[in-house]
């Protein structure tokens, strides 16, 4: 089963930017050393914004490990299928 | 000098997906073994799209051999320096 509140995995979703940044600078800071950011659809791109953040502006020895993506296939609210493409960002410090 | 037209390299922008994908095709179909799909800001999530359809509807022996995520700096109309995420998916077949 997939817990999307699992330790070590930041999901980002439709919330601001800086909302997932500070996900993963938590993380970093109280001892992770890795973490995992998670996107699927339109979120990708902001998936991406956070790891440069992250790297960029607040955790300086944080580095991209490794970038994977796939395609997922989700239920509609009416049960059909839907395909979307979906990234995993791997952070390690 | 950046060419955004330079061989192997498809720039996804605002066009319609499928117009990104079938450049790429278009370009492992005359005998390219590698392909680079660009995108920076909002085009990474479709650039992302564009990889997966073509490897999973198109040339199904294609692979994502390697992504690259980082920050360029543009300079906007008005001439002011602004950060953007970009992303560089590398398809081998």
């Amino acid at each position: 089963m997939v817990n999307e509140k699992e330790e070590n995995v930041v999901f980002v979703g439709k919330k601001g930017t800086m909302s997932y940044v500070l996900a993963v600078v938590t993380q970093m800071n109280q001892g992770s050393k890795e973490v995992f950011i998670k996107a699927r659809g339109k979120a990708i791109s902001r998936a991406v914004d956070v790891a440069e953040i992250v790297k960029n502006k607040f955790v300086t020895d944080a580095k991209t490990a490794e970038i994977k993506i796939k395609t997922e296939e989700i239920a509609t609210e009416e049960g059909n299928p839907l395909k979307l493409s979906a990234i995993e960002i791997k952070m390690i410090k």
